[in-house]
């Protein structure tokens, strides 16, 4: 493959995507978040080969998103278990939830998040913790912080967000 | 390569890796959502090559989450501009962005959501628009909807989320 090791890159995004790896991963932290622990119960949902699996799986674990878990010793069997970690990653899975729910009319909707406490679906949105005000591309900015001044820059390629961004005047 | 047409599968967690490809598309993404539009600048940045760069933008294109903008007609020259369908997407970078910068120590965030309006960072947190609760793995779950009740299992593998999760006695 000729993609470079993007785990080598210092923006946060792409080592993000390094740790997951591929598709595959995030469909078995998916399923993980269902409920899903034993390597049968991960197989059967996503028709993967056990090659596949076990890899990614492994890979998972190294990465310290999932932790095995033996839950019978004769014989001795595993199921995998989110760690803090892979538990932090329920955001990401939610919001790739919803921009795919957006394609769809809202009749086609077959999987959406549910509250867990009285079973109706939630509609989530990404606000400031402080303020509260929605987070969109419009009032956000993915830039290069404080903290990186000294730096190499992170994201490669331009050295400041806002000497390169066209909307910079309008906004 | 080994894995199904995650297209095939109608949960749009699948269906959304499927449409954003592979990890290039999400930083092809990232940068767009930066202000680059121009090939050159997506190479500079990303170091891939000119056959990868062009496939992805090219399916970035079609899938209706990049459209192609003439900014010069003489030459003829094209920039790569956010769709709506885009745009959307900009809640999966933050929270990805957010998972990643979790994992490392306050002085190492060298990249993060800043307000266009002060410049200060932000602190994205998803929550439910009609209770402005925070949504987490303990408060929610990625289910198989009502609309669902007659169509072919979209999540394949469990009928029904509270049927098969371990945590459904104790939530």
């Amino acid at each position: 493959m000729q993609r470079k090791h993007l785990g080598d890159m210092p923006c946060p995004i792409a080592q993000s995507l390094e740790l997951v790896g591929e598709w595959w991963s995030i469909l078995i932290l998916r399923d993980a978040f269902r409920g899903l622990g034993k390597f049968d119960e991960f197989q059967r949902s996503l028709g993967v080969s056990p090659t596949i699996l076990t890899r990614r799986l492994k890979s998972l674990v190294t990465h310290g998103i999932l932790y095995k878990h033996a839950y019978s010793t004769r014989p001795l069997r595993f199921e995998y278990l989110l760690t803090e970690r892979g538990e932090a990653f329920f955001p990401v899975m939610l919001t790739l939830l919803q921009w795919g729910n957006q394609s769809l009319a809202a009749g086609d909707v077959t999987v959406e998040p549910i509250s867990r406490q009285h079973g109706m679906p939630v509609t989530p949105v990404l606000v400031d913790d402080s303020t509260h005000e929605a987070l969109t591309h419009l009032n956000v900015a993915i830039a290069v912080g404080a903290n990186a001044i000294h730096r190499q820059d992170p994201l490669q390629g331009t050295k400041n967000h806002y000497e390169t961004h066209p909307n910079k005047e309008s906004l």
